[in-house]
């Protein structure tokens, strides 16, 4: 089918578009640069030219088709954005097939170097930074803790969800997600007021 | 070389320390049931007869072999357990072969359905319940605040630790151990009395 001539900028978009809901729809398996072409009208050896591998245009392909449904929002109140956006990765991850197909990734990522580098390049890395950048705002405007380190904070809140995902003695529900932000902008121990003598103190 | 006949429990203990050993050394690449067999002295029959397959084998043996480095102090004072046991953990990821060998294992996992029962049922679920009976302990002695989920301080502690093992965008080392428990027991947000007005509060 003649398409004409479209411009290379367009052509990414509906590939990666397409990548990215085949691999949401079908999982790993299911994913094939036949069906990315079929669904997106591009050529195989367009895609090929444009992506270097099956893996990374998954990956990318994936990364920009949860893009907006993982965005940071920004009402001034970072405890109910990081709990907004917190809830969003739970939905994604429990309703549709984010979660197989991400557990199958980092599973595969653990002996395969390539698929590895192209996931922390192309995916987690800029994830991380996106929550991150949110937290720094917080920072800068006092809501948050001087001194806290902010990529220690994602490994207790998508961390905790992914060790969830891949070492699944327990489910990943809305609750699980709550009690996540609660426990660090709450603290775990019990509060000062209420606490007895010669038990420990916060430092 | 004919040793006599050994009680199994004796055989047992020997064969878990020699098969714990061998992976930590060698990783899941160099485990083998002949190996294990020519370190314990038992025969591979004995060895089959007494575990259903090599990965049971190689989890339990490694739950056993870790179980001493891996155990919960109780000082009285649960931050400090929690911190000297994350610590533990944290040397045991780095300094031998158990971190590798984890990801590898539960990478396999991923696709391997047998392998992660026996990881859940051998090694993690039994684990996990160790470090939720020493909370609950401290949630006894009125050291943790009311209401909270242990469990879900299992995620954001070791959980962290193997986010970071298994999606490794940045290091685990004896700070980032120490980080995790200061941001659960101190709380991310700005301390209360330090707190401008307008800001949000804990609830």
């Amino acid at each position: 089918m003649a398409r004409g001539r479209r411009p290379t900028e367009e052509v990414r978009r509906d590939v990666l578009a397409a990548a990215g809901e085949l691999l949401l729809a079908e999982g790993v398996r299911g994913f094939t640069v036949e069906e990315v072409a079929r669904r997106s009208g591009a050529s195989k050896m367009t895609i090929y030219k444009l992506w270097p591998s099956k893996g990374t245009l998954a990956l990318e392909g994936y990364f920009t088709t949860v893009e907006s449904a993982l965005e940071f929002p920004d009402t001034g109140d970072v405890e109910a954005d990081l709990r907004h956006q917190l809830h969003a990765f739970v939905s994604l991850l429990t309703a549709t097939k984010a979660g197989p197909t991400m557990a199958e990734l980092i599973g595969l990522a653990q002996t395969d170097p390539e698929l590895r580098a192209a996931f922390l390049r192309t995916y987690s890395s800029p994830r991380r930074k996106l929550a991150v950048q949110r937290m720094e705002k917080a920072l800068a405007e006092g809501q948050l803790r001087d001194g806290l380190d902010p990529e220690s904070v994602v490994d207790q809140l998508w961390g905790a969800c992914y060790h969830r995902l891949l070492i699944p003695d327990l489910p990943i529900d809305h609750a699980f997600a709550d009690t996540l932000i609660d426990n660090l902008f709450n603290g775990i121990n019990r509060p000062v007021s209420r606490r007895r003598p010669g038990a420990s103190r916060p430092r």
